[in-house]
């Protein structure tokens, strides 16, 4: 890997094209560069000028009189090759390219300009971010090469200058939206470590700074805006090593949409693998998804403010002088999946002391105007902290003048310093900017949005539980260990498309569920003799590799009994399945046992352009088509991810004792799940898809059903899964 | 109704509890009365002093040297109705009681003050708002009697400055609330007409105040915050109101949750209607539900903005300089239910010319920051604007600095005079108060949440087609007539709650659906001899109005041939029927015909506290118990309103034709919820409930049968619905 500190904390930096002009895009980032108090040293390199803002300018980075750490290049893309090869060989172990017009554009020539960044900073191992980056900024060591707008000096510093409340890290391919984060945090008085724009992502990607920035170890919390992921091995690896450390990755997926995918290929040049695969992945790990800049950096703010102390649960108590904004504050809290319990008679009976007549200590405690006054919102959350119901509070203030609320500060944040629960506060006015920092130096993290509100206090509780479930030492699991060498060997003999007889023999390696009793025949005779030799109801399939969907092509005949009525349904299938496709190849037809009745649930294996294998799990029939609804996670799931997995499903009561009905095996079904998401992994390179449609979960203790499936293998003209383009 | 207009536009204001006291509340109005440039006469009513801030003050309103217009007490609540009872005397046609202790304090006393409010204003015929209320703005008069920190006199001017694009007026129980609206407005250049905060609406409740701006013809936009609503019927003829006028009512509701009905009830002493009516009525009615105050303060800002331009439908065009800024808005738009569709040729070769290698007319068109520097955000726009693919434009700027937008103010300005579809800016930089201004006067809503962008460009087009349909004349329906004189001599002749058989009558006058042919019969006997008459298989069900729940009963026993099967399912019935519930009243047993298969579905009234009868409707089974999938109208409905509520339904898609079934007769499904929607209306007093459970829909052109049903007559215990409290 490559050099990131040298990237992110040089102390030569060359700036390759450095002009004056403030109107030119290399006139801003030297004057940003300039204006705050880095302590390394900027070399302009130029051939217009000799001197550059009072600097001495070098023709070539060759000239510059120490190595440069880091360059910075910005002059048009046919020119960059060039330009980084001499920093290659001027000892440069770090470049940042900002300059358009690589893999992004029109036309082969910027892809093949960008296969040549590529290929210099392997040669001269470099850690090269971009190009079409918007650069970087390193706020502790005030160095910004970057255009952004957002880092231009001004009267504000870089960092708040009250009590730090943990460093926040942002990463993303977009330079606007990027540094934008740093724009709204800044108003909410966040200390920002690193941010960071990775545009093409040539060679470094947002997650390989992630990995640097988490094992360095002083990054508390993460926002990742992802346009796209080249090497989903990185992203879960860094993931899981965020979650362990606790450092939140907060994130929003670019490409949810038809619209926004096509945006996302046009702009940095990635073919996005889908929303639903990002979202199991987000899930496993615990990463929080935001959906807009602002609910982000106060996601961010509510993490790190309360990172040491996230809520144990998700009941809440919200203190209010304001009746219609604790009952606005509780339906939004119940929205977000929070509880707002009533009180016990002992916190009420010590909150009731303090109110008038017209307040009430249920909860929303609205203790009234008068009351706050009185006790001050420090005051009021003292007296409700203790409840044993709630886990945490959101306190509604008023935050537009800071008169009141400074009288308060002292009290506000000792407060702060001693509660074991969070506490939020929720201003229904516009604070004044010295509301906002006197609020973030005693320690809280203040939201004016609402829906932030509550959805930072259940995405603390969501990550908590998450994170401790993910710690917990893996169940040991004691079934049969499956037979890989048959799998192997069966797959290796077998077309590209496995019907359900050529599936059988890999499900039954895996132990995945069981196979009714089932014979493959070539004529009705036949069909008839193997009905009568199973010796219940039998349903009779046409297997084909070309035939998917059975059903419709008339190739399946359920519940018969008796030879006569199998060997006619035989013939009659046969002629059906040919009408249909002339073409197919037909293997024979699966004389197989009808299986008592049962739930239907669907179990298959998706595979994500960007992920791989994918397990998926649905109700059968309507639930999946209607109501979409269908749960996936990436492979292998645990026991207990298999079990998560069933009941985010909202049939999953149907599986469970339902009306009266017998409760279904979902035990037998768990283990299915764990052993398909095991045969997907052995095989990831191997199968494509496979689809157990449907299976049938007996009553409980009575295992499950597979009653058809498909399989289909990996087809390798569609090139590898889950590789870097290039690096 | 009182006098509303005196409230509003008083030329002599009496503050009774007037002070000069800086740190109390009173003195807080007087100096909020008296810090803007109000055109009338202030006079302030205290005992305690001769004169407060330069102004001669008077011992009791008596003593005023002029009809005070207007009263705003603010004296402890004992005093209240002494005082009002003076203002009365002194010949006031308006008062604002802004003390607190009334109805919603624990006690009786603070609601027999109320009612004493009540009572003193009917004499005086005066309009009165609160007990509890925090006062009103009137922006234009520069009457600000309250003392919300919201309306202080500062630099900032009430109104702003540029041209107008609509007024806002802003409702609310709760005034910390209400006035926080103006708070966030005022941040986004909107002018406001009035901000009136109604407290415990002893009298006047917000939608007295809705219907006097809606006559007086000012007000382009209305906010609303709903705690409870006091009398259904105003808000139905208030909301028809301002649809018909094209004020759209942006709305939040109070009591969504269990804890937001608790809070709302200690707040307001009021008792909440169910969500799911208000939802019900929100729909019928196009008003527009808000869930912050931020984005309500946008959506009304869209709105005030394009109001005569509404798109004509949700396909937007996205313009963007950053390709992640516009693929995010891109997969936000898909999210709120917009499209974002491919740009026709001809745009794009328009587009294309102006873009670099880099950048991409598709949609989101990303120009580059290039291109935009040089033809600016207007000039791209005007290269998207005509695309017949799009109804609008959704524009992604950064709002930063003022100095880039000042050198394309003026081509801004002209564009948002002449398009015809809108358009929305979203920046994803905070604006500078000076961007914020110049857009407005450009005449731009502009946005900083992504989410509240998308969202407001889907609430504009489905106002302006919700709008559309609501004007559209109503359909004449040609079908036969109810038979009203039938069905209220049998309801009258019922007793509470009929059962299936006694229910029959009253479908069969409103032809309701088919009646399978039915008899009911007392005797195993009987039950046989029915049988044989109706000729088909036959279903036997116990009929009892205490038995609602026939089937855990074990009360019905289905698809019965031969009188044999028949007499022995009447005995093992009525035999079950007494041992679920020994002591129901047992009508007889209703042997009904089966009835061919269909698709269930459930029909029904339910009755809310507030708004009295609603039809439900939903798909039978699993899809209501575990999706929630129903959807709730108000009485009576049209036959378009009733098929658009089906559509609402997840699982609508099974009525239709489904994997090849065949499509269910939706017409005839439409025919009885509009006879049962006229039976609800008719009979509104008098029916509390009626539940058809299941409904079976036959393929199309077979009809409904109404396979069972239950009806509760309304009790008059329970009280009467939709009359206000006391008014």
């Amino acid at each position: 890997m490559p050099d990131i500190h040298a990237l992110l904390w040089p102390r030569h930096v060359a700036l390759i094209g450095a002009s004056a002009e403030l109107e030119s895009l290399r006139g801003r980032i030297m004057h940003t560069l300039l204006g705050h108090p880095f302590q390394g040293q900027i070399y302009p390199v130029t051939r217009s000028h000799a001197e550059v803002l009072g600097r001495q300018a070098y023709a070539s980075v060759l000239d510059v009189p120490q190595r440069p750490d880091l360059a910075v290049l910005i002059i048009p893309a046919p020119f960059i090759p060039q330009a980084l090869e001499d920093c290659g060989r001027a000892g440069a172990k770090a470049a940042v390219v900002l300059s358009s017009g690589f893999a992004e554009a029109v036309g082969a020539d910027g892809s093949l300009l960008q296969a040549d960044i590529r290929a210099i900073a392997k040669r001269y191992d470099m850690a090269v971010l971009g190009p079409n980056a918007e650069g970087f900024a390193n706020l502790p060591a005030a160095l910004c090469p970057t255009f952004s707008p957002a880092l231009e000096a001004s009267e504000r510093a870089l960092l708040p200058s009250g009590p730090q409340r943990g460093q926040l890290t942002v990463l993303a391919q977009s330079g606007g939206i990027g540094f934008s984060f740093f724009d709204h945090g800044r108003a909410k008085e966040l200390a920002f470590r690193y941010i960071v724009t990775t545009g093409n992502e040539a060679c470094l990607e947002t997650m390989d700074i992630a990995e640097y920035a988490l094992d360095e170890g002083k990054t508390d919390a993460l926002i990742v805006l992802m346009e796209d992921v080249k090497s989903a091995a990185t992203l879960r690896r860094v993931a899981e090593k965020a979650l362990r450390a606790g450092v939140p990755i907060i994130t929003a997926k670019i490409g949810r949409s038809e619209a926004g995918v096509r945006a996302a290929a046009s702009h940095t040049a990635a073919l996005a693998g889908s929303y639903q695969a990002y979202r199991a992945i987000f899930e496993r790990y615990g990463l929080i998804e935001g959906h807009d800049i602002d609910e982000m950096i106060d996601l961010a703010n509510a993490m790190l403010t309360w990172r040491g102390r996230l809520p144990a649960g998700k009941r809440v108590a919200i203190c209010t002088a304001s009746g219609g904004g604790g009952g606005w504050l509780a339906d939004t809290c119940a929205a977000a999946g929070l509880e707002v319990p009533l009180l016990d008679p002992d916190t009420r009976a010590r909150i009731d002391r303090h109110l008038p007549a017209y307040g009430t200590s249920q909860n929303p405690v609205d203790a009234t105007a008068q009351a706050v006054h009185k006790i001050g919102y420090a005051g009021l959350a003292r007296l409700v902290m203790d409840a044993p119901a709630v886990d945490g509070l959101l306190i509604v203030i008023t935050a537009r003048s800071p008169k009141n609320l400074a009288k308060q500060e002292a009290e506000l944040a000792r407060l702060a310093a001693e509660t074991r629960k969070p506490i939020l506060l929720w201003s229904y006015t516009l604070p004044a900017p010295q509301s906002a920092k006197l609020l973030a130096d005693a320690g809280y993290p203040l939201f004016t949005d609402i829906r932030n509100c509550a959805r930072a206090f259940a995405a603390m509780a969501d990550y908590r539980a998450r994170r401790e479930a993910f710690l917990k030492p893996i169940e040991v699991s004691t079934t049969t260990a499956p037979d890989r060498a048959a799998a192997r060997a069966h797959l290796a003999g077998s077309d590209s498309v496995l019907c359900q007889w050529e599936a059988r023999p890999l499900l039954a390696a895996y132990g995945i569920g069981a196979l009714p009793p089932g014979v493959l025949v070539q004529s009705a005779a036949a069909a008839a003799e193997a009905a009568a030799s199973i010796g219940v109801p039998v349903a009779l399939k046409v297997q084909s590799p070309d035939i998917a969907h059975k059903t419709e092509a008339g190739a399946v005949s359920l519940n018969l009994s008796g030879a006569a009525a199998v060997s006619t349904a035989y013939t009659a299938l046969i002629a059906a399945a040919q009408r249909h496709a002339p073409l197919a190849r037909i293997r024979g037809v699966l004389v197989e046992a009808m299986v008592p009745p049962g739930q239907e649930v669907i179990l298959g294996i998706k595979r994500d352009a960007t992920f791989g294998p994918l397990l998926l799990v649905g109700l059968g029939g309507i639930h999946v088509e209607l109501f979409q609804d269908v749960a996936l996670a990436p492979v292998p799931l645990s026991h207990t991810a298999a079990r998560e997995l069933i009941f985010r499903l909202k049939g999953a009561r149907l599986l469970q004792s339902y009306r009266g009905g017998p409760a279904s095996d979902i035990d037998a079904l768990v283990d299915a799940m764990v052993r398909l998401s095991v045969l997907a992994q052995d095989f990831a390179e191997e199968i494509g898809e496979i689809d157990l449609n449907p299976i049938i979960v007996h009553p409980e203790g009575q295992g499950i059903s597979v009653v058809d499936a498909l399989v289909t293998k990996e087809c390798p003209a569609a090139g590898p899964v889950a590789t870097r383009a290039g690096a």
